[in-house]
């Protein structure tokens, strides 16, 4: 299971999540065209996974105010992918669903009838009864699946034994590590990804890792991951996603070895797309971001204060957080 | 010398080199109120060094041309300091020198008249001879030294032994793992510092990091170097510093633990002075900088290209760099 750094572990495999994730920033409210070239990035970058979006409920999150990939209908799937071809591009595309926030028992499909091949289901240590209802209900579909637990940060041990315990017994083919809070260090990681990892060799599940940027530690802690055996890890094209992003995936491709990854596509992306892009949406390690990320929080109170007239107003923002 | 992680190690030591590594952007042009500023910083923040600059020759960086802090004459550094209390502030001052580019036989003073109370030794692998020298130079005249190896990422192990066989030899107080190119992963700082520290504990020396950020990992590779033992800890403000910067202090504060480090002083600073740096000086881990680093590359080529029309044309410079 483990190999030399110089060479690579041929069952280690990259899921993309920019729009999902990314999505978060701008409520899905993506142009096509970008959406399409990450599509096409992923299949000439040989990534494993493209998440193209939420599954999640047009009551909850209505069409008017959020973009196509907050649902990720069939034919908005098919408008980007076409009729995506697995076996021939070597990508298998992915959807997201929130426990509390998705209509999954209608919304997903049988896998027959749509080009998704794995369910992801994201849930809070409180939703684990739902999360594991989804997971039984995506795999008699046909879906390859994966059990998210998010804001692990905040969570005891006992907490998070217990809901490992309840993911194990269900069909699950992944159980993920996410700091939700980009807070986590090495320290930190190593218990925790020990801890899936018995899990999920007890039961031949692979182990996911979903990391934040807040404290620059994303792509550090995806490394430390991959050491101790995680095999699945989530990155975006140039680290987008909500508040502080993601593990660039810029970054992760140039420290995997294998060749079937190509970076050349990944600069080409950000080249002809993200330079632009930048201009309209703002992501990454911040002060503010860090400082949440420090202090274990929701990255709720940064996004509200960049948002506003007081965004360098760092000392103001620390001393909130900290409740001085 | 281990300590939980949740406590601290007494022990271990934060150098602040903003102004020195940052000067290499705009050749030391720095407004006199930004050093004052960084200064009181490092005093609040109870940092415990102060890199103020380089001791590089005049003859070879013309006053013309460079600002005070290529060569940080005693009178400059007063001006910043005042007569620098070491014991109340608890911050030592030290300065930079270059093998191969300081005249520090004159330079240097005897310690009795200086602010200065550590002299860094920059070098690379065939600079060894010369550094030595250095080293005995400065302690002769009563001050602490370290050794940088630099560029250490081009080094075969051989002459990596062979270099810390010379300089164990002398009384240099702390031999450094220098990340020049931001190209190493943990894997390898583990291997590097691993060496280092065999020298070091044989002979009463203590370990340094100076990591740079082309691939987000300078903080990371810190905390790994903590971890391993390295008791001497590079970082700058905002993590200014040449091409990519350097471990960002704020982030490294984050994470120590000791309660003399004080993180809002650290947040006043950045509000007050380098949201408005930002606009005049650029330094991150850019595209550019994040392809040097994975290919092990001086970020010459990197900043060449950002400095003009090209900057964003990534594949270009990919190409470029790999070859193709």
């Amino acid at each position: 299971m483990q190999a030399p750094w110089v060479t690579f572990r041929p069952e280690l495999k990259v899921l993309d999540c920019t729009i999902r994730d990314g999505g978060l920033i701008n409520n899905h409210q993506f142009d096509t065209d970008l959406v399409k070239a990450v599509y096409q990035t992923c299949v000439e970058a040989g990534l494993d996974y493209m998440e193209i979006g939420y599954r999640n409920s047009k009551r909850l999150f209505p069409k008017e105010k959020f973009g196509a990939f907050r649902h990720s209908d069939e034919e908005d799937i098919r408008r980007i992918t076409g009729d995506h071809d697995e076996a021939a591009t070597g990508l298998r595309l992915a959807v997201m669903a929130d426990a509390g926030k998705s209509d999954w028992k209608t919304d997903i499909l049988p896998r027959s009838q749509s080009v998704v091949g794995m369910v992801r289901v994201a849930c809070y240590v409180d939703q684990i009864p739902e999360a594991v209802e989804m997971i039984h209900d995506a795999h008699e579909k046909g879906y390859e699946t994966s059990c998210n637990l998010m804001a692990i940060s905040t969570l005891q041990h006992a907490e998070i034994d217990q809901a490992l315990q309840s993911v194990a017994e269900t069909p699950v083919d992944v159980i993920a590590v996410v700091d939700s809070f980009g807070s986590l260090y090495r320290e930190q990681i190593d218990i925790l990804v020990g801890k899936f990892l018995e899990v999920a060799k007890a039961t031949g599940k692979q182990v996911g890792i979903h990391a934040h940027n807040n404290q620059q530690l994303a792509f550090a802690n995806t490394i430390d991951a991959i050491i101790l055996g995680a095999n699945r890890l989530d990155a975006t094209m140039a680290g987008l996603g909500r508040g502080a992003g993601n593990c660039p995936m810029e970054l992760l491709v140039g420290f995997l070895r294998n060749p079937k990854f190509k970076k050349r596509a990944i600069w080409k992306l950000l080249q002809d797309h993200f330079v632009a892009l930048r201009q309209r949406m703002e992501w990454g390690p911040l002060v503010p971001y860090i400082i949440t990320g420090q202090h274990n929080e929701h990255p709720r109170a940064a996004i509200e204060v960049l948002a506003g007239p007081n965004r360098d107003k760092y000392v103001e923002f620390y001393d909130r957080i900290v409740g001085e």
